[in-house]
């Protein structure tokens, strides 16, 4: 096997993933270890196996400080001490709402290199989503919402556990969009019905689940609507939550564009990869 | 020891109370077993410890179907099959929208034995809150909110875990009260701002615990506003989370009479039994 010139690598979620890159920035291998909850430890487990003396360049694992917004998305890594190699890409930060991006810049930044004349807003979904207003290459400003973890913790077995399937109803998952943009402060109130119809109306699972993420993002989306309301819309995902985000905008009239989220961290740290470079 | 009388009981949250009865109705005393998952298994393994053909009394853990609002609360229970003595008191139905009581009828039912004449709202936080409107004596209808479990999962280390502590702020409570009732659908995203601001401005974990509980009250007392305004209110609970209520319900202006839970459970219970013999 070809030895990697170097090593590209993005934490995300409890989640690493390494690609190994030739000289020209072609992709030789890709690795996905199994998650944790410490970047760190994930990458002290696995520096040993990859080869000695090849630069590891990782986005979303670097601890604060990081650069403030309005910034381009940071290019110049930090080396890790005593990790050999190791360089961690910083986040970005915002002192007003206070909040922090830890690997989302790279995906923006990865998108912009395929995009580079891009102006308006970028819809990162996740444990946190997050709404980026990028202004000639520059991240202007940012906010996050807890949407994800929301909605995994809220599938619990004693929170909506019992009541929530597999399946997928877009249907009940448009209506309960339009319930929670019109009626945000109902969630919880919403969501304990969700449980009422389930036990008394034998409410399917698929409707409930469709339901759940409904009251999520519409909720979200009234918070965010002066990111998206009037802007061009990129949304950067891998799963299918790309795809609950874009409906649920186009049922406000906004089109928005997908892209796949792991290939614009790649992108993003070829990026910084090539601009770090003397 | 007095052999008990009767045995009463209740069935709340995970967590079985009993209490053993002289034929006065006086306490002889009171246990709380270790929590669990299940009614029928935590009583199935204390029965037996339990003066054999004393007759037991629980509210909390009968199974569907409940008899429908509007009703007074229930007091013929149900005896289960091949469990000796032992008698579940129903919970109560509503049909539209979808809802049910379950042990929290009896604690209202008490609260009216010992105030009978009351006509408002009683509200009863927990894993789920319960706003139940009552008048001449019946449960007209009522609401539920996810709000407790949604406070306790949010506790959780990969949601808001690290950034919150054991203190309390009265101010930062209030403010994040009048934020959710003033802008519900910025939950998600004040949940988000917590853990940025945790880490980014060092904010105190006392005032993050307060901040996180006004955004989960504040957003309820918003959706269950037509419950509260303009009525009498008692709130029945055991717990802090009661005046944490009050002090939100007063700063709408609306005063909020307490009164211990469990007590109430207690009273329903002994309403039910002198009710319910022949």
């Amino acid at each position: 096997m070809t030895q990697p010139d170097w090593i590209a690598g993005e934490w995300a979620q409890g989640h690493l993933r390494l690609w190994q890159m030739a000289a020209d920035d072609t992709v030789l291998a890709q690795m996905a270890p199994a998650p944790g909850r410490d970047a760190a430890e994930a990458l002290a487990r696995l520096l040993p196996e990859l080869a000695p003396g090849v630069p590891v360049l990782i986005s979303g694992a670097a601890d604060l400080p990081f650069p403030a917004v309005p910034c381009k998305p940071p290019v110049m890594a930090r080396a890790r001490d005593g990790a050999g190699g190791l360089h961690l890409l910083p986040g970005v930060a915002q002192a007003r709402p206070a909040d922090i991006l830890e690997g989302e810049e790279t995906r923006v930044a990865g998108f912009l290199a395929l995009n580079p004349r891009f102006d308006g807003v970028v819809c990162l979904p996740g444990a946190q989503s997050r709404w980026v207003h990028v202004s000639a290459g520059e991240i202007v400003s940012f906010r996050s919402f807890l949407t994800g973890t929301l909605g995994r913790l809220l599938a619990a077995p004693e929170a909506l556990g019992p009541a929530l399937g597999t399946g997928w109803d877009e249907a009940a998952f448009l209506e309960a969009v339009d319930q929670a943009m019109g009626r945000p402060a109902g969630f919880a109130g919403d969501l304990s019905a969700i449980l009422a119809e389930s036990r008394l109306h034998d409410l399917s699972p698929a409707v409930a689940l469709a339901r759940l993420w409904g009251l999520l993002i519409g909720m979200e989306l009234a918070a965010a609507k002066p990111y998206w309301l009037g802007q061009s819309v990129a949304i950067l995902d891998e799963g299918e939550t790309a795809a609950r985000y874009r409906a649920a905008l186009a049922a406000q009239g906004v089109p928005a564009v997908l892209a796949d989220g792991a290939r614009m961290a790649l992108e993003g740290l070829k990026r910084a990869r090539r601009e770090a470079k003397p």
